[in-house]
């Protein structure tokens, strides 16, 4: 899946020299282009896919006779809720259908964590002399931003293709009761496509934490966001958990911002039913119930589980092309050069590249100058600190095909400028 | 506007005697009623009005042409900005359109002071040993149970006609530097129906505080509910702390819950530029923006800052009726008999019933008891703590004006019960 730049295929044809890539650069600079490859949006037609939702709901009332229209049901209607936990398999009551947002759901956990404890935890994590997440990275930025802004510290553990590095999590988690959990994009991660697999997902559920109330933040984005027919199923994290004696250590997110419209769509939290319990409990305390009516136009509209994996065949054919398109430019000009490796995810949002160590944020301000935005260097780890100044987070979903072309033809020159400049040093 | 319960009319009949009022109580209690006046929601009648929203919005693009189906505006769509900036008579950039909710909006302002502190705070508020906020009593039980949640002590001064008891305000905030803030209903208060004159207002925008950051908490969920054709405006308050040098200490919360759907509407806050730049930049670390086709829906619905205005007098058409058969009742059946006292609110949601000393709880057992559901005892007081056990709110809104009626007749039967057995005791 990926190539290791520091093995160059030996057979590969030398790479243009360096006044070469200076002057493609400089007709790249003057073909002034305007593209942008930042963040991991859906495109106008992917949202266009969901319009069936702006003449819903066609009655107000849900399945239990609750008008949604009015205040209450802190935890969400009833169909969408059992809708959603047949595609976690959970119960009904261990899912919450909240707002729009699953950040915002994911933020609001970790504030009642810091200002009221866990579930099972002796004390508020605020009232802890230190708190620390174990991060694997490549991963995503508003994770880290977001910890960040609590003042916690974050340590990290690299991802591979199976998941996180289980040996280093579970060598942190037993042996420093400061770590309190760990974020995870078990599914087609975010940037790097990995997939959790269920042994890792196993060990994750089962290793010994020095702290009692460790809690895995499994952000499932994108379980259902698939790239090609072949449908992976994730890791069932809380059975697993379950199974291993630990029902309270996984929180399950998910949403349907990448499903229906990003920004108006509705957002799950999935676990045992104490921490269910618990979340509605502190919610509760600031908050009178979520927009149920929108609740109720996604239920209408996708209608049944099955609904949801048809509409994600929908997206996949509109999304798959660009990500073969990037593929296809990096093997045609990158292949066989030895200055890039890059990710052939098999569903999410995001491919994940890296170029020769010391170049990435050379790459971006190259990209920059020549009209390609792409996301900051170092996003995808704490503090935006990439130690080796080699990831590249691209995002094709929402530019149109040919857009992702030029975009990354240009990326691709950027990438070979960088790299001879650096031999030239 | 309110009777005093000590001084009762002595050219008033004398009251029914206990064994009158015992026989009375029976044949309620027969009567099998399921009514409640516990909670202050819309009814059916007024949601309908607002049914023009399930058919928009028309087009999905704002008036700046952002998708609003996408991520992204976190500050909100400019035209819905724009429209209640001229409402709360602020500049546009002074105001941010955010979830369906103005309590949560208020839970996200007390949780950014509290880990990250105010934009003229010297630390986080939960770095403070103590933190102590002025409560109006009655006031807003959400509001209670809010500060509760973060620990936060409530010291409690008197809600007068004209609002708040400024003077006992004005001494607790200028003594004492952990009194960090003050939460006020001002148009309209929950339960009172209080507006807090210009008088007082300038007061508390102007007032000397031992705390730098001191925070007016100004939520005004009933600014434009009004019960008569007089359109009672709200004090400026905005305007009127920065002209007393303390622009930072209004933060201005509001919603349409009451406007259009109670649980699908838009909430607003509003302030200096200063604390929106403070409240947005605190908000991006976990957000990625609001649900900008509700808020589109709601601009296209209300057109104008004008039909705002106009939808307000279908709502007053339809709840007004209610309210004055409240009063009537209690007027009726509790006129002159020095048992009670109300008030005869001109906008807002509530009735405020003060009874017999020591018999408020007596009164809503009572009524539960005979199948009415109102507010628990304590409810408008902090800790639920009704030092004289005299207070109930009574909530007319929701049920059918018949329901309402009897539920008044019953409430009033319980209020006499229990005033007769506390003579007797």
């Amino acid at each position: 899946m990926s190539l290791d730049p520091a093995a160059p295929d030996q057979s590969a044809p030398e790479p243009p020299d360096l006044d070469q890539l200076r002057s493609a650069y400089e007709e790249l600079r003057a073909a002034d282009l305007r593209l942008d490859l930042t963040r991991g949006k859906p495109s106008a037609s992917q949202l266009d896919l969901s319009d069936g939702l702006l003449s819903l709901p066609t009655s107000t009332t849900d399945a239990a006779g609750v008008d949604t229209r009015n205040y209450g049901g802190l935890e969400g209607i009833a169909e969408l809720r059992a809708m959603f936990a047949e595609l976690l398999w959970v119960e009904p009551e261990q899912v919450v259908a909240g707002g729009s947002s699953s950040l915002m759901m994911m933020r609001d956990v970790l504030s009642f964590l810091w200002l009221r404890g866990a579930v099972d935890g002796e004390r508020p994590w605020g009232a802890e002399e230190k708190v620390t997440f174990i991060c694997p990275v490549p991963g995503y930025d508003r994770h880290f931003t977001l910890l960040q802004w609590f003042g916690i510290d974050m340590v990290t553990v690299p991802m591979n293709d199976d998941g996180p590095d289980v040996e280093a999590v579970a060598a942190l988690a037993a042996s420093d009761p400061s770590v309190k959990g760990m974020w995870l994009v078990p599914t087609y991660a975010n940037p790097t496509g990995s997939v959790c697999t269920q042994e890792v997902a196993e060990r994750l559920a089962s290793m010994p934490t020095a702290a009692p109330d460790f809690k895995l933040f499994w952000d499932n984005a994108y379980a259902f966001h698939h790239l090609t027919p072949q449908e992976t199923k994730s890791a069932d994290i809380t059975s697993l958990a379950t199974a291993a004696g630990h029902p309270h250590r996984p929180l399950v997110f998910a949403s349907t911002s990448k499903i229906t419209y990003a920004g108006a769509g509705v957002a799950f939290l999935a676990g045992s039913v104490d921490n269910i319990g618990w979340y509605v409990g502190n919610l509760s305390q600031g908050s009178i119930g979520p927009d149920k009516l929108n609740q109720l136009r996604h239920a209408q509209f996708f209608g049944s589980p099955q609904g949801v994996r048809d509409h994600m065949v929908k997206h996949r054919e509109i999304i798959a092309p660009k990500f073969d398109e990037v593929d296809r430019v990096l093997t045609e000009r990158l292949g066989g050069t030895g200055v890039a490796s890059w990710t052939k995810p098999a569903g999410g949002y995001f491919v994940s590249l890296d170029v020769v160590d010391g170049t990435a944020s050379r790459v971006i301000e190259l990209a920059k100058q020549a009209g390609v935005a792409l996301t900051p260097a170092g996003s995808a780890f704490p503090y935006n600190d990439d130690p080796r100044d080699r990831n590249i987070r691209l995002a094709p979903t929402f530019p149109p095909l040919a857009d992702v072309t030029a975009a990354m033809e240009a990326v691709t020159t950027c990438v070979l400028l960088a790299a001879a400049e650096k031999r030239a040093e």
